[in-house]
This record gives C-alpha cells, sequence and structure tokens, in this order.
C-alpha cells in the first residue's frame, strides 16, 4: 500500500436547501472558494455538481474537495476564523452533508 | 471558472456492513483497486478511511476516488463487465453508500 506523502483531503457532499436561492448557493460556493487564499494550510479547493448517470447521489447536488499540506494543517483549518466564519455563513442552506478527511491511498497491483 | 479539461472523478462514500469481516473489506478493497488494470478508461484510483476530527461523516467509513479520461471514460466503466462483476461481489457487503460523479472546478479569486 503506498500512502501519498503527508497531504490529507477533504471530500464534503452537500444537499442545499430548496429554498436557498441558486444565485445564493452561488455566493456560497464563491466565498468557499475563497478560503483557499485566506487559510494558509488549505492548498486546493475544487467543487462539482452531480453528473451521474447512476442516481446514487442520496439526494446529494454538490460535491468539494479541499486538500491540505498534512493533517496538522486540516486541523488549523477547522479552527481557522475564516473557516467558522464562512460556516456560520453557510451552515443554514445545507439540508443534508456527509464529510470524510483521509489520506488518499492507492496499490501497487 | 475554470474547469479542468475533460477528466470526470466519481466519489465514492461507503458505510460496510458490520457483519463484513474486516479482512474481507480488505480484499473487496484490492479487487475495487486492480479495476485501474482492467478498464482502459479508469485512470487513478484511490482510497482513504476516514480521519476527520468533526464527527460530520454520517457513518461512512470510506471513500474511494476513481477518475476517469472524460465522461464518455466514466459512462464505459459504469457498463463495462470488470466493473459489473466486481459490483455483485461488494455490494451485499454494503450498508450505506453516496456516489457523485463531477467534472472539478476551481475559481480564479
Amino acid at each position: 500500500m503506498e500512502e501519498a506523502k503527508g497531504f490529507v483531503r477533504r471530500v464534503l457532499l452537500v444537499k442545499f436547501k430548496a429554498e436557498t436561492a441558486p444565485d445564493h448557493v452561488e455566493r456560497l460556493i464563491k466565498d468557499y472558494s475563497n478560503l483557499v487564499n485566506l487559510v494558509k494550510s488549505l492548498k486546493t479547493w475544487h467543487m462539482g455538481k452531480d453528473a451521474s448517470i447512476e442516481n446514487l447521489h442520496e439526494g446529494f447536488t454538490h460535491v468539494f474537495e479541499l486538500t491540505f499540506e498534512d493533517a496538522k494543517g486540516a486541523a488549523a483549518y477547522v479552527v481557522h476564523p475564516a473557516h467558522l466564519e464562512f460556516h456560520e455563513r453557510i451552515g443554514p442552506h445545507m439540508e443534508k452533508t456527509a464529510m470524510i478527511d483521509y489520506k488518499p491511498t492507492s496499490f501497487h497491483t
């Protein structure tokens, strides 16, 4: 098993509330992406909308993937004032979430 | 908004059944990783176990991230015999799943 050096990835699946206007969702996503400029340990930020053809999304509509330099950096993000402030604002608009932090690993086969 | 060229990422969150023995889970994961050798359009395969400190995983314990060369490649994977055969074997061991296919996108901020 080969573990990527130290970096930690966070995957967050979100279903936004139906009553949140689409342009408000877009604004929140823009602000979310801006955390990469505000939190030093946050190295990459990407998002995507569900485009699968198998309909196994369980209602989730958006995915966010963040990369931190290491576990310490992920922990620093969690308590960073810019993250906490953003979390306060996006929280009320999320109907459902699931989130995993992990060290991406592959195998030699 | 900047969209990654053509490539498509699949994120799958899984909670395995409690009655599936850990070494059986490990064997299934190994077989899963081997699909990268069997399905041409599957370009990368990584997995990880939840290591978050915020306990927002909703019971999911594993994440799998696959990358396809494009949407056509993702569609080819879905119906590929090696994928279908593996799906038959892993299916009964999964208590809960959530899956999203997407084109990773970032913003210039």
